[in-house]
């Protein structure tokens, strides 16, 4: 099964942003169903990152989420803060929290979070010293963040590898890389999950959505099994359902012929 | 440079089967320029399959090819007869042969045509015996047939091998297989390159084009640098170019952002 969270509950969006601070209640309930119908596995949260609003704003998105939703919900914010809060009002329901890294003494204060609500947990592969440069860079972080996630009882089947999605336009072999480091990460930590998100691989190039998907369909294939994306764009969904189907993935290619038939693909 | 053998003019196809009968110059010099506008590095002639016209039909499309492009042409016939009047007709121009296999006689009865004009030449791993299943078998036929290409006198960077797509809906692992076996001949013969019909890989299913795209992006990750494509399609134009810019095979992405501006892809 493939992770699809879903990103369009997130406050740097415009439209997003507005409804938030409207408290447009139906536009955000809206969103949300259109990712869930669409095939959504957690819906990602992202309450923009002003400080004196963050907060308030979380809680009253969780509240619209939970509210028509049964979906898994991931936290997604820079702040440990707005990260806790946000778990403290969650109804039981499985949590990701988007995201942890190498950066100093952030995994530390979020990983007794990860154990108290027994969440998954996205772990960025990016330090103090900076990202990560080549494929074996990016399993060397990975490495250090399980260590990490490990010493603190978290199971490898609840961490979700982001080994950092750099762009092509400046330094063309990054995706390469980056997909060398999904190879590296899945042969050395094969309980290990992953969640990208991809989109950074186009910046600053032209027609984005052709890279990205394209990237989708290689990264997949190297054994990426989860990202951020939306998933009420039917061309990605497109784009990953036909790559499961082919890249022998999807047994008897089902899960490409129901995506077919329930018109989530085009 | 990936090998976009162009192949629209195609007897197989109803709209070329009765341009040709009706011997209408206009249609196929048309469908020749459309193909080399959008970027073809060879126009492909497959002039049926009827023993009757074959001859007269190849010899009939070939004067309309040369008449509007200097491009090279790719001979398309199972028949050997067919490919010899045709190549003793061109111009002079780089032809392709299209192709040889491990089937009994056909490699050694075409071979001194490809010495004859120095021309490129596909070679398809199918034998007498049947069709390649794995990776594995796939390479191993490639590799019979390069050993028999070389022992002809014919340089390495003159075949382009076919290793086989077999369709998914039959056998899911058709498609890895196939991506396995481009992986293990483009180690080992890194001289040779790739010619690959990728359309069967989606036989039986809906939205084949969908399909079909992923499958180009997996294969050119793992080193195809030629297919038998329609290069007036502009998805799949697109897929290609963007799978080369974000695979880190495309240099400054300069050849997608050319293929941006100058609309060859959507």
């Amino acid at each position: 099964m493939f992770t699809i969270v879903a990103e369009r509950i997130n406050c740097t969006r415009k439209m997003i942003r507005e409804a938030t601070e409207n408290r447009d209640a139906a536009f955000i309930q809206g969103e949300v169903l259109k990712q869930a119908e669409a095939g959504a596995t957690y819906i990602d949260v992202n309450a923009g990152a002003h400080p004196d609003t963050e907060v308030e704003n979380m809680l009253w998105l969780l509240e619209q989420v939970q509210s028509v939703s049964k979906l898994p919900i991931s936290l997604d914010s820079a702040s440990p803060r707005v990260l806790e809060a946000g778990l403290a009002v969650l109804d039981g329901r499985q949590a990701m929290i988007n995201s942890i890294s190498l950066e100093e003494g952030k995994a530390a204060r979020l990983l007794p979070f990860v154990q108290q609500y027994q969440t998954t947990v996205i772990a960025l592969c990016l330090g103090s010293e900076g990202m990560p440069n080549t494929g074996e860079e990016r399993c060397e972080f990975a490495s250090r963040l399980i260590a990490i996630t490990r010493a603190a009882g978290v199971e490898d089947d609840r961490v979700f590898i982001d080994p950092l999605v750099r762009c092509v336009s400046a330094e063309n072999e990054q995706g390469a890389e980056f997909l060398k480091g999904v190879r590296l990460i899945h042969a050395a930590f094969p309980a290990v999950h992953f969640c990208a998100g991809l989109s950074n691989v186009s910046y600053g190039l032209p027609q984005r959505t052709l890279l990205n998907r394209a990237f989708l369909s290689l990264a997949i294939w190297e054994g990426l099994d989860g990202a951020i994306i939306d998933p009420t764009d039917k061309g990605v969904l497109a784009q990953l359902y036909a790559t499961l189907a082919v890249a022998g993935m999807d047994e008897y290619c089902m899960e490409y012929m129901s995506a077919v038939r329930e018109g989530v693909i085009a």
